[in-house]
């Protein structure tokens, strides 16, 4: 079986897993008052530290720890929709932890506007300068989108909004960028960024929220006043040392070549919508009158686990980010293919043969 | 070093860490579509159906796996309380994170009432039942209380409670309960139950929350629609088999040596908040005019480990629950002392010996 499905999880390290239970062993509540306690509660303030150098964060910022980066995108939203007089700009290519907590508020009667993508899959930013009034008190948008690889611009997009008013905050999801591009805080600008352990190779059930500003942030699981106060629930350390890690053998690799050699084998009537400013790790396919579902099995009989978008949209169906995107009639038969370290480049052309055969088989089957 | 502080977290078994790296081999995400995937989600049901067996729940009930049970008290409090118009009412013996989640509604001009405590630590139901009137919509009562151990007559107080208005949702925290006492959620009769894995010698970062009635709960984390669309964030496998292996593994076990032994040693002036209606594994002590921290510190030098008081708690200075049940001078003095399997009731006689012992020695100290 060859793994094509790296954006959606991927396997833990060995070092990671080593570290998780090699910190299993230090089990002593964090937030205890003895000695062994308190050497857990060092380990976690170390690893802290190690995020923020990582991401080059600015002095005052700090990281939290939380149990995924849904809780993190959730906990940001929540903090800072609060109002039913402002307004809150929301790129429509979210990841469905911030979508669907933003429709959420939506539907309550919260001015949450929708931003719209070009189709090259990035939030239109003169749509976003449209749509900036003195009532705008929130932004969110996507760094790299889970569906296509689409980059956005998050330096320029948070220099137009703070530009316009200082006071806005703007919250970027960093989980598909982390170890694909080239992060650093400081010029990205942003107030918030979210990350995840699992898409590294770290372990599941674990992510991160970078927070430039504590004092603006409303914690959003309330308790014991772990993380600073600013999130409840006993420090996870086995998670976070793996987490750190994972982080720290995250190497940026060139998948350009996997990405060439996947398309020259296609053929047919399908559209990419991966384009030049995408990650090259993540491909995002539309086959016309297939079902993106029935390519996804034929290609598992064959040896290769693909995607049809993210899990996060699996199950509804039809994908939103896609739909938005492409032809109606190529949205039913989206795939999406997302390499890692152990995919090679003659795999992938391979796989564009298998591809394009199997959307020939279904093609043929279907007209009989 | 022994380890008398296990109601604050507890080392994770070796056969929990064996269950949580053998399924990290499995690491694909449930909610993608093949046949690899497939068999994670099936994993993750049948641990759901195992929990379910366990705790005796009735039909149509479901059960969460979540980041915390800080999470899951969050999770149902922000499920409920929701309107001003109604009354809510929450013990004053909770845990912080149902009592603070709480404290923030009160503070917001929701009508919050905390339940007073009787003497022996258990809420009065007395109490509860003249709070009762048309208005009240929520209940939440802790099973067995984190700090002195005692245990709430939970199928009384649902029983009272429906009785008089069966569509008042109730809530016990069930995290010191867990393993300690028996638990049938049919007999208990309540809306939620809550649970925690690293309490029982499984994994951190992993909680559990009971539903009698997914259909009145509203998701406290949303994105991808996971766990039935309950609670969003990608399945996090490999610690729901070391929680299932480590609830397979509970053994109520007889405290009640060890805590006979412990108090027999146990001379000067000092009040004992655990009565008989507590479970013998926690101990509540306080000792008049001296400092908890202090004398938790002393006997670390000693070989003991010991808390003052939740975690959650240690931090505030002065023990919130601990204040509502000891006089005033003696609740600058509270240690909790808590047993797990490794304790010995000859260390017990020992530590009661060397808890006297040092808290002679720091009125010696103070005194001169």
């Amino acid at each position: 079986m060859i793994y094509f499905d790296n954006a959606s999880t991927t396997k833990i390290s060995k070092s990671s897993l080593e570290a998780y239970n090699l910190a299993s062993e230090s089990f002593y509540n964090p937030s205890a008052l003895y000695e062994q306690a308190a050497e857990a509660k060092k380990e976690i303030e170390q690893a802290r530290q190690f995020f923020l150098n990582y991401f080059k964060a600015p002095k005052n910022a700090t990281f939290l720890f939380t149990g995924s980066a849904t809780e993190s995108n959730n906990a940001v939203l929540n903090s800072h929709i609060t109002r039913k007089d402002k307004k809150y700009l929301i790129s429509s290519g979210e990841h469905s932890s911030v979508y669907s907590t933003a429709k959420q508020f939506k539907d309550a009667g919260y001015n949450v506007v929708f931003l719209p993508l070009k189709k090259n899959g990035e939030v239109d930013i003169d749509a976003l300068k449209n749509e900036l009034d003195e009532n705008v008190a929130f932004v969110s948008v996507i760094h790299v989108s889970n569906e296509t690889g689409a980059i956005n611009d998050i330096e320029e997009i948070t220099k137009v909004i703070k530009n316009f008013n200082k006071n806005i905050i703007v919250h970027s999801d960093g989980v598909q960028a982390v170890g694909k591009i080239n992060i650093d805080l400081k010029r990205l600008g942003v107030d918030y960024y979210t990350i995840s352990a699992h898409k590294i190779h770290g372990p599941k059930g674990i992510g991160g929220l970078y927070i430039a500003n504590p004092n603006k942030f409303k914690p959003f699981i309330l308790g014991g006043g772990q993380e600073m106060g600013l999130r409840s629930g006993t420090e996870n350390l086995p998670a976070i040392m793996g987490f750190k890690t994972a982080l720290g053998e995250t190497k940026l690799k060139d998948f350009s070549k996997h990405k060439k050699a996947l398309l020259e084998e296609l053929k047919g009537e399908y559209i990419c919508l991966s384009g030049d400013n995408c990650v090259d790790n993540i491909i995002s396919l539309g086959f016309k009158g297939v079902r993106g579902e029935t390519i996804l099995h034929i290609l598992e009989d064959q040896g290769y686990l693909i995607g049809t978008g993210s899990a996060c949209n699996s199950k509804a169906g039809v994908n939103r980010v896609v739909s938005l995107l492409a032809p109606k009639e190529y949205v039913e038969g989206a795939v999406r293919i997302s390499f890692g370290e152990e995919v090679g480049v003659e795999d992938c052309r391979n796989l564009g043969r298998e591809l394009t055969k199997a959307v020939k088989q279904y093609r043929e089957k279907t007209r009989r």
